[in-house]
Formats: C-alpha cells, sequence, structure tokens
C-alpha cells in the first residue's frame, strides 16, 4: 500500500499526482502556479471536488512544504510517512540516461550538466527534485527522462549529417522527446491489441501543443519527429517544426534579428499560431476554420498534412505498422485532426470508420473490424508511468 | 530542321549541348570551364570524339564567341544562321514563373531580383544569357527554370510554418529544384508505362551530389523535398538537408561561427561527406564500406534512411503510388543505393527484383512483372526539355 507522487516541475510551476500503488489509483492530483511571484495559485483536487488558494510562495521548496502541508490538513494522508517515493519529471537525460533512475548527489551533478541541452526545462526541472530532498531528505526520489525511451533510436537514425565531430564533441544528434508517453501508449496499445509489444510495429502519434511522433518497433522506439530540441519534426501549436535551415541566415538577414531571436520566433510565434496569425489553440482554429477563415483552414492543413506524412514515412521505416495510435489533447479530443489525418491511406491498410472516430478522451479502436492496420485513441498518463518506476527503482 | 543550342552557365563554366530538332538528336556538347581564370579549358564532343584546349577566355561573351567559332570551324555546322534559338537553364524562377519564358528585357530585369532568392546560381545564369544575347541578338532565347515544374504545389505544402507575413512579405516558402529533372523523368515514365500522365500518381527521386525527391501526382508536382534554397530534405553529397532548426544558434555558441559560416558548413561540410568524414562522392564511399569502413557504412544508411523514409511519406500524401523513378548520377548508377532505399516497402507495394536493379544508366523496368507499383530507373535529359522549350516557345 504505497503512496507515490509524481511531480512536474517547471521555472514557476509544480504539478502533483498521487498515486495509491500498485493499483495505480490516483488519490489526489493539482498544481502550484506562479511560484516566486506574488498571487500564486495553489489548486489541488480532493474527491473529485477543487480546492484553490490563493497566497504567496516565494519558492519551490516553500512549494513543496505547502503541497505536504494541505495533503494532511485536508485528510487526503494521515502522515507524510504514507508517502513511500516521489518521481520526477525531467525533460533531458541525454545520452547518459535509457532508463529512470535513482537520485543521487551525482545524478543531480550530472542533470545540472544536461541542462546545457534544455536549458528551460532541466534546471526547472532540477529545482523541484531539490526541494523535496530537503524537505522529505529521507524517501527514495527517482528521474523519468522524456528522452530516455527514444536512447534506443538506431544510429542511422539519431545521427544528423553534420560534420561527425559535431555529435561527438557537442552531442548534436536527435535525442526525442514525449518518451513517457510514447512509452505508456504503446504498452496500453499492445494490452489493448492483446499482443505482446515484442511483435507490434506502432506509430504513436503525441499531439498537444507540442507534438511528436515516434516509430516504435517491438516496444522500442527506432525514430522519432522531434530532434535535438523539441522545435523539430511536425508544426505545432506555435513551433514551426522542420524549415529549411537556410532561412535563419535569411530570416536575420531581413529582420535584423539575431539568430537566438529567430529561435524564439520559431519557437513561439511560429506553427499554427503563425499561419492562422489567431491562436495557437486548436479549438480556435477548428471554430475559425467552420466558419470559412481561410488562413485558419491553412493552419488545419499545414499541421495535419505533415502528421499524415510521418505516418507514411514511419511506415516505410518499419516495413509496416500495425497500429496508429492517438494521444495527448489534441489526439485525444480532436475527430477533424484525426480524420485528415488518416484520410487516404487505405493504400497501406487503414481502413477507419467515421463514426467510431466521434470520441473524445477515451480508448477506444476507431478502425473497421477489418482493417489490418488498427486506429486507436489512448489518453496519455505520463504520471502513472513516473509512479511505476518510483516502484520499481526504490525496491 | 531546327538547331537548339541549350546552356547551363555557371559563375566560371558554360555547358552546352547541340540539338538537331525535332529529332531531338544531340549534334555535339561540350563544357567551357575557368572563365575569367587562366587556363580555361574548352572541351567539345564531335563524333564521340573529345577535343580539348586550354586558352584564355576572360569572360563568358568571350566564351560564347569561342564555341560559335568552333561549332563552325570544326564543321558542326556550316553557318551560325543554322542555330534558331538558344535555352538556358536558369535556377530561380521565384512564383513568377511556372513555366519556361522567352526572354525580353522585362524578363532579364525580373530575373535580376529574383536574384536574391539564388544569389549564388542566377547572377551566372544571368551573364550566360547575356553573352548569348550580345553575340546572337536576333535569335530567340528561353529561360527554362529549376523551379517552375514545383509551382503546381498547393499552398499546404509549399507553405512553412512560420509567421504568414514572412511569406508575403519575403517570399519565404518551399521552392523546390531539379524541376526540369523531375519533369522530364515524369513524362517519360508515362511513356514507358503506356499510360496518361495524368493518371498516374509517380515518386521521383532525383539522386545526384544533390538530391531531391518529388511527388507527382497527374503529372503536376504536389510536393518536393527541397524547400526554399536547395539545402533542405534529404541528406546529400556534401548537403545536411533537413536538421533541427534549433541547431544553427547552437552551433554557432559552440563553434563561434556566424549564421552564415554555419551555412556554409551544412552547405559544403555535411551530407555522405560529414558523416563519412571521407568524401561526398557516392563511389568512394560505396568502396570503402565495402572494405567494412563503419563511418563510410553509416554514411550511406543516413543517405538512403532519408530517401526511402520520404517514399512512404509521398505514398501517404498522394494516397498510393504507381511508380517510383531513379535518376540522375546516383539513382541511375547504384544498384546498392536504390536496393537499400526499396528495402522493405512490400507492405505498399513494392515488388523489385534483385536481377533487375543491376544495371546502370539506362532505362528500365527493376519491379517484378506482378508489382503493383513498379519501380523505374530512367536517365534524365534536363537538356533535351530546354531544346524542347525553346522550340515550343519561340514559334
Amino acid at each position: 500500500m504505497a503512496k507515490i507522487i509524481a511531480i512536474n516541475a517547471g521555472s514557476s510551476s509544480l504539478k502533483f499526482q498521487l498515486f495509491q500503488m500498485p493499483e495505480e489509483r490516483v488519490i489526489t492530483k493539482g498544481l502550484i502556479e506562479r511560484i516566486g511571484l506574488s498571487d500564486s495559485i495553489f489548486t489541488i483536487t480532493v474527491d473529485n471536488e477543487k480546492h484553490e488558494e490563493i497566497l504567496d510562495i516565494p519558492n519551490h521548496e516553500v512549494a513543496v512544504k505547502l503541497l505536504l502541508d494541505r495533503l494532511t490538513k485536508l485528510h487526503i494522508i494521515h502522515s507524510l510517512d504514507e508517502i513511500e517515493g516521489v518521481g520526477h519529471r525531467v525533460v533531458h537525460g541525454g545520452e547518459t540516461y535509457n532508463d529512470s533512475v535513482l537520485i543521487t548527489d551525482e545524478v543531480i551533478q550530472q542533470l545540472i550538466e544536461l541542462s546545457e541541452l534544455a536549458p528551460l526545462h532541466n534546471p526547472a526541472n532540477i529545482t523541484g527534485i531539490q526541494a523535496f530532498k530537503s524537505v522529505l531528505p529521507n524517501i527514495p526520489s527517482v528521474a523519468v527522462f522524456d528522452t530516455a525511451f527514444h536512447q534506443t533510436m538506431p544510429e542511422n537514425s539519431f545521427l544528423y549529417s553534420l560534420p561527425y565531430d559535431y555529435y561527438k564533441k557537442y552531442g548534436i544528434r536527435k535525442y526525442g522527446f514525449h518518451g513517457t508517453s510514447h512509452k505508456y501508449v504503446s504498452l496500453r496499445a499492445a494490452e489493448m491489441l492483446g499482443r505482446p509489444v515484442e511483435q507490434l510495429r506502432l506509430i504513436s502519434c503525441h499531439l498537444g501543443n507540442g507534438a511528436s511522433i515516434a516509430a516504435i518497433e517491438g516496444g522500442k522506439s527506432i525514430d522519432t519527429s522531434m530532434g535535438f530540441t523539441p522545435l523539430a519534426g511536425v508544426a505545432m501549436g506555435t513551433r514551426s517544426g522542420n524549415i529549411d535551415p537556410a532561412l535563419i541566415p535569411f530570416i536575420m538577414d531581413k529582420t535584423g534579428k539575431t539568430a537566438d531571436e529567430v529561435l524564439e520566433v520559431l519557437n513561439k510565434k511560429s506553427g499554427m499560431l503563425g499561419v492562422s496569425g489567431l491562436s495557437s489553440d486548436l479549438r480556435d482554429i477548428e471554430q475559425e476554420a467552420a466558419k470559412g477563415n481561410k488562413r485558419a483552414e491553412l493552419a488545419l492543413e499545414v499541421f495535419a498534412n505533415r502528421i499524415h506524412k510521418y505516418i507514411g514515412s514511419y511506415s516505410a521505416r518499419m516495413s509496416g505498422v500495425d497500429a496508429i495510435i492517438f494521444t495527448a489533447g489534441i489526439g485525444e479530443n480532436s475527430e477533424l485532426i484525426r480524420a485528415r489525418v488518416l484520410h487516404g491511406l487505405e493504400f497501406m491498410g487503414v481502413y477507419w470508420d467515421p463514426s467510431l472516430n466521434k470520441i473524445r478522451g477515451k480508448e477506444a479502436f476507431i478502425n473497421y473490424p477489418h482493417s489490418p492496420v488498427k486506429v486507436m485513441v489512448i489518453p496519455t498518463n505520463e504520471e502513472v508511468m513516473i509512479a511505476r518506476d518510483v516502484v520499481r527503482l526504490s525496491k
């Protein structure tokens, strides 16, 4: 009867979910926002009811203390001793980590070194780790990496065709992200299909505000659309995905921006926001497109078209595919995007049923029964993967 | 009985081919190198015999005069009056030209304006045009663009997911290149298949030192792997193809290079040269890989893998494919690359015959007779396309 807490720390936020393991039951979950700013917001859900408090939380350590205090005050747990482990989402594990790891001082040191590869994310993740370590020094703590699942990619997938010493000297290669999500849905797909994951060729489409596609063969990621950073691959909410690299110097010349400023545009002003000029939120864009807005329609086409092509690409990569999986906000909820992504794939054995596609946010098969390639919607659950790894590694 | 000359002018070179039209017979062809440098080289083939002269050619106008002089001196033609038209390869036609065009002063002005999009190529092409105009002012002259064939791409293919005003203000979009070659092989494929090109879905793989893939539906290019510049798409001899755009600022930071210097690395030190560390020439790399050199083997894998994935991608784009075409130096001659690119595509109906694949540089089907998707090797011929367009447009 172990209670495990799963943490996703951002630079000014902390998401948490408390699990009863091994049942994988969610006891409570919530979010602390605006840490280090005034009027921080603490939200927690107890018995399906949301509690919110506005107060000043100067740093992550105070946030963790507050969280633990409320867990007992709200009678969610009797004593902090019930918490037997904590798992932290960490964005970048580089080539050092191909699996989750029990956190030691040495591990923290390595995470700090890896911050160079994920300067926006790893430092925030580390802050969360250190806050828990200082408040609950005696429970095991585990790091779960977004990149780890993709460490099985072969060199011909992860290597860029750049001077080889860029890889050796600077670690320039494809790392891939959303690994915990791709792993969760691939395992769940195998269960739903009633077949060992080792025998399956899966294409997982994690489509949220960030989006990535993974080719998963025999339970192992062998290719993925994100790259050295989460900017690469398909078009996203605000990210460009792949573009002609020669455009960066050209845009610098034209606009007078520095390379870093252009990168900022590619990360924050591009994707569906850039094409539509309206919003990075697919729901807004679907609505506007339905009203006849042409740029919104174009944003939908560009978004779906790139994903559609990745499905062809990764089917070729695996010499065929057994199931295509949709997950994350858009993948789970957008009937329209799924329909456009799947349109015209009959030539490779994908026969999907528009009436089954009319679902949101729950597990389902949306292919016709006779379809050689299955098509599945599977809500992702990165938190339960974190909790599982805490149990596995803290034994 | 028209004689038409097809010209491909580089900054210090001029390639020529003289055709007897409409028979499309090559009367002579050759190359002038090191124009503007000392010891320029003039090479011309007459009756399958190569003549070479070393002399000083200060500029393109002198080169053209020399060429015309030798055509009569070597008794290839009796009089310059026999030449009824000249066609020039021009790399970039922007959005202005979706077909070849009879050159006027206004056209030249527009080509100069388009030089911004192809600063390395268009100025050299224009030099060739002006040299001919000054030496043979009275014959029609036609510009044939590398980009024109791809102007049929729909907006959802050619638009990058960048801020939309980058397209409107700066012309930032996918243009695509090798269009004359992709068009030639697609027309020839239709003839060889005995079917109207309007009914075909073709994937054309132009694999030379530069390489691009095109999805050609009903005779029209609807997508292609090169982009705003010829750097994008698959890995090439020395070009990186697509990489995570975030790598440019990262490489700048790490190496102290400017954006333009990084671009130079991506254009000239990457691709198969960068991965292998040996050579940009596929023949060298195949040889070294056969001897067990691992980096050479890796370069082959990276090169073939990207093309293989584009075939899946473009099949999805067209909801299937009727024929896959290999052309240009590598596509026509490398049994090994074709074999690796085609490996494992049976799931989409590609059944190819290894014994038929053992050919070089000539037209052939290399699929099994029962294969739903045909696989063809077709030597490209951009020059004859230029000659045809001169005849068509100078009538």
